[in-house]
């Protein structure tokens, strides 16, 4: 397989060097804005004929058809800012190449009632073209990094093998990672979490739909696995629009909630107060920026804050409803340990989290046992082969039974 | 007496609107960068022969030099950020003409031991030039806001006439304001209160000399007049710089303390831990910008909310030592009240209470009643006349005897 990597920060140097212990890739070319950043990780990566390195803009598309042609790849990887999604996938489309996100398009919230009412949502760019693509027999694989992506394989896995009825599929994510001398780190794209943190929450639930809610809203303890009890807010996410459009079995409410911690929350809402998370431009002594931008250039960039931080990462999918007659509540989850994600792959949990998914899924399209046109989530693509590979990844899954009739049933 | 006001901001402003009721202004230019800025406040003042507005670029030397000349101006009032303090105060030299501001030139950390050791102190820049104004027959009024400036004449009248012998003179400075809607907003100029806050606290003793702490170390609860007990930390601020130049009395220890509050206090260590505090240039998609100046572009604007605040704000000097053979503790201060600030000047209390004692000084040049050349702090001057103009100027000032043998003794 002939991968074209668009953008090569923290997740697309860890999706290298991930993809390179790996036989199924023929050749990652490493495209960036800042060409003296692929060539740092051409450098790591030691295989430069493998690994070519190119300057690109993502805003421009032709660039980009440019390198899939120049290359001949089989799928395009963005591994940017969510906000230049439309131009990479677009791009794509053009070039009649395959795709690959990990974020998708970006929702705009609604004008009068932005805290109850969804309105553009994300990937809604992305589905409204799924014709296309299916016409043109491409693929669009969205959402594909470990939230979404993992979570969406787990939910698609819980629905097809561990529940008759299911009430409710809630992506958990939390973790007990420290960050020596920091406070506030951003454990993952800056940018990215400042989006998701500050968006309306987007819940659906069978009656209603998709709807939002007040940012920070729905706080609950959600007991981690090897991490303990974490605080959990409501966070706009992937999973809450794509599960509802593959899974079903009853399914009534979908939700995502991540544990962000009370001085991280303090912080996001300062930000916000300070005019600092916008992506409006401001001019500032003549030139023009956008606040949050200057956020993303100044604060500690995550992709370097590893080697200080300690503990581990928990992502998973949390369902609720009845197997055998009996109510049953299951985790499927997945602990990333910083320190061992640092010693295996150079990289800090959270990112290589992230940057593993989308290699296992290259590899499953590249081997032919996932197969799709149009656009589509991981909900679409049978989940055993996918979970059978974590382990060789070093991201085995757990799946944890939570009290429940069932459980009792299963000790008797 | 002709003014030529530089940086009609909302210091400017109020300094503007308040000298427009005395009788002692002739003229005063309004000058700023922005000169559509001055056009709106000349518009509120309805007088525009009396304030004539220019454009002017406060780095620019010449610009300044030119406007000296054109007007005919007595002294050249520096509104702007301390940043721009050297090349004003430079250019009012060049131009012979008095000087006036309200922050002092800026310090710079020791470079090995920055909250340890003085380096270059706030005012250093100023008060190495202080033989050439002197020669040049001109003044530099420095440090002539309420804090430093008004807190100064505090320290000198206490000085003069309230004690025989002093231990400590410390400037504490508090408030109960609360703004509908924020819940750290800034209540001053937003560059300047981080550079105070971030920066590292000075401290004088009579064996140490200037010395530097870490920013918001000396907690301590100071109960204020019609505010009540506020937690206070360490701020370096000019007053501790100018108070021991001018004043002894057996004099052991000059501090500043401000009441930030612990919200305020999180944002501003947020803002520093994720580099947003920062003046040094970072390059963002292509331009390049000051993090700083970016929060001071975008963060609520001081001067605007001021009709959303209620409360009270206190500024005054804490003055300990021993009278007539018994140990004494006063406190000299000046309450504003926010919403009688928006009242008589529409322009919030801090920045009113900061803005009034620069005029009340100009109107005391202008009569004569203070007089001086060189660079000299407020201290140098008699502070009779300017604590009896206070009332005058509707923020008088109060004197709280403070539980002590003193006190004690004067019941009985």
């Amino acid at each position: 397989m002939k991968v074209l990597l668009i953008g090569v920060g923290g997740v697309g140097e860890a999706i290298a060097s991930i993809a390179d212990k790996r036989d199924f890739l023929e050749m990652m070319v490493l495209a960036d804005y800042n060409l003296n950043r692929a060539k740092e990780v051409q450098a790591k990566l030691g295989n430069p004929e493998k690994y070519p390195v190119e300057q690109v803009d993502a805003r421009d598309g032709k660039q980009i058809q440019e390198l899939v042609k120049k290359y001949g790849v089989n799928i395009v990887v963005n591994g940017c800012e969510p906000a230049f999604n439309e131009s990479i996938f677009d791009a794509a489309f053009e070039a009649g190449c395959n795709y690959m996100d990990m974020a998708m398009t970006l929702s705009h919230p609604h004008p009068e009632a932005p805290y109850e009412k969804s309105h553009v949502k994300l990937g809604d760019y992305q589905f409204e073209r799924a014709q296309k693509w299916e016409d043109k027999g491409l693929l669009a694989l969205v959402g594909s990094g470990v939230e979404p992506g993992m979570a969406d394989v787990f939910a698609r896995y819980a629905h097809d093998h561990l529940f008759d009825e299911i009430d409710e599929i809630g992506i958990r994510d939390g973790n007990n990672l420290q960050v020596e001398g920091y406070t506030v780190p951003f454990g993952f794209s800056i940018w990215t979490t400042i989006e998701e943190c500050l968006n309306p929450p987007v819940i659906w639930e069978r009656d209603k739909g998709w709807y939002t809610t007040e940012p920070f809203s729905g706080e609950e303890i959600f007991d981690l696995p090897e991490v303990g009890p974490v605080e959990m807010v409501n966070v706009e996410h992937e999973e809450v629009l794509l599960v509802p459009r593959y899974l079903d079995k009853g399914l009534k409410r979908v939700t995502f909630k991540f544990g962000l911690g009370r001085d991280f929350i303090t912080m996001l809402k300062n930000l916000q107060e300070l005019g600092l998370a916008s992506t409006e431009k401001v001019k500032v002594n003549g030139v023009e920026v956008s606040p949050r931008d200057v956020v993303a250039a100044t604060a500690p960039n995550p992709a370097y804050i590893g080697p200080k931080m300690t503990g581990k990462t928990v992502a998973g999918t949390w369902v609720t409803g009845r197997k055998d007659g009996l109510d049953r509540e299951i985790y499927l989850y997945q602990v990333a340990d910083n320190q061992e994600c640092m010693k295996i792959y150079n990289s800090q949990a959270v990112v290589a989290q992230t940057a593993f998914p989308p290699v296992l899924m290259m590899e499953l399209l590249a081997k032919g046992l996932w197969k799709a046109t149009g656009v589509q989530g991981p909900e679409f693509f049978p989940p055993e082969p996918f979970m059978e590979l974590m382990a060789a990844y070093d991201f085995p899954y757990g799946l944890q039974e939570r009290d429940s009739a069932y459980k009792e049933a299963q000790k008797a």
